[in-house]
């Protein structure tokens, strides 16, 4: 699916915003702890691309898109300059981040197990792919913060809804391969699974979903 | 070596069961933290086989054994999902889990210095390559924690066995090559230097042997 | 300009500087936090090559310099050992140290945006490398010794000196490259970026120059 996510505008499009989201994401968090702006920009830039280039360099596609893609550079380097000016605006909106978060989240996890499955990696390499394409950037930033890194830290759904989303994926790619559905429905389940990502983080965060601890005795 | 411990199905016992006490001691490691199941699976699967992940991605064997390998992948799983449930008895095995510890890191060191060797790099290299075998997993656990990586805050020898057993590796691969010794020779060589890492850890450990610091004055 | 910074003993001479340098400054960091003899070699070889090790990495130039050439590793152990023993005098030399830093700063920039280039990367490909070589081993020894990155921490201007001298770089190898200039104006030319690259650094210390932070509001 990474030809049919990569050929249509619109999941370019998406694409570009899961960036420019996850880069605001990032910044942000380099203005709470009171960083400069270059600072806050590079922050910006590995979050949004960090987990591509992880993604990149386990596939060993390199130099990883995260380098050399112009547009994708751009994208986060401008969600970086676009933080550092309307933050408090961005403050605000807890619920539209998270959206926004999670919607990079599954976005990632689709891309993430694609292009694995695309170097013909197998199903289970394509979930990691996938997995870290949707964890890598938010825990590069929070190890450069010196913080124990969000999808550790974060009592809801996180990591989860990312290994299903890749998961998910895998089944999608090979029957687009095998010609057993169209490239029309391949994007479809796609948006599907993108749609269930995002339902398991937010419904997670809403309802206070959480996984159990250690069996305590 | 890697050919023969590979070929070998005690080696590729041992080498599992190593990766099992590794992801058991990283699993252990999030419990005690207090983080969900979820996270006490992935930490166990990075401290496992994160080692091995940065020697591939440094020798260029991509995608990893670490996201690649079945065998490996589920060991380390596995190794998350019982510590999750039997940690209370795991904990109590200080001297269990340091030797168990000790064993993963001889093998580990043996095991990334000959796969090195097999890639035709140089001695040093190899060297490099199963010390950060050795080491990686645990520094990525801490690191994904927030704690000063234990190769480093440990004031016992855990650095030093993983070199030295590194560089033990590299003239017993070499005459192995050169058909200086038989392949059952070049097994009990390396054998012997699993144990003398193991020696030298359990007995720094044991005796409180400390290298000096820097020089002070 | 890498074959020529490569080819040129000068330019040798001033990179293996540069690679002393930075060891002593990381193995000053192990000193200051009380670690061990060999947690300080440690500490200094990753911090001098460490930034090569991620270039090279992303590059796919592997097995990375950073473990694959023999005077560069030897270098930085060498400086790790040295500061190990004459640490009260280094860390005596507040304005020496951050001098050297700068200087290194500048030469892995030239030389990690000269190497991209080599291997056929984009200009802006090519400036991220020379960021990254010029701060990636400072970056893994802060997360390593678990603080938050001087290269985030600092106040005052580091990485922009960085991408700077790798921007620069990068018209003067296209140049060199389509036999515009002659090597030795390339090689001039490579001089004054690596002291353009220092005396930012250098000014923004000494005059306190910072960055505006996040527009407040």
């Amino acid at each position: 699916m990474e030809v049919v996510l990569q050929s249509s505008p619109f999941f370019r499009g998406v694409e570009y915003l899961a960036i420019f989201c996850c880069g605001m994401a990032g910044g942000l968090a380099a203005i709470r702890k009171g960083y400069d702006v270059f600072t806050i920009i590079i922050t910006a830039w590995l979050t949004a691309l960090g987990g591509g280039i992880i993604r990149d360099v386990l596939l060993g596609a390199v130099p990883p898109v995260g380098i050399s893609d112009r547009v994708s550079v751009l994208t986060a380097l401008l969600a970086g300059c676009t933080v550092a000016i309307i933050h408090p605006e961005v403050d605000r909106l807890k619920w539209s981040m998270l959206t926004i978060d999670a919607l990079a989240l599954g976005l990632f996890a689709v891309n993430g197990a694609s292009k694995g499955l695309l170097y013909n990696t197998s199903g289970m390499t394509a979930v990691f792919l996938g997995t870290f394409t949707a964890m890598g950037g938010g825990m590069i930033r929070d190890i450069l913060l010196n913080e124990v890194p969000m999808v550790i830290r974060d009592r809801h759904w996180y990591i989860m809804p990312a290994v299903i989303g890749s998961m998910l994926t895998v089944p999608v790619w090979r029957w687009r391969a095998r010609g057993m559905i169209s490239e029309r429905v391949a994007m479809a389940l796609d948006v599907a699974i993108v749609i269930v990502v995002v339902l398991l983080r937010l419904g997670s965060v809403r309802f206070d979903w959480q996984l159990p601890r250690a069996v305590p005795r």
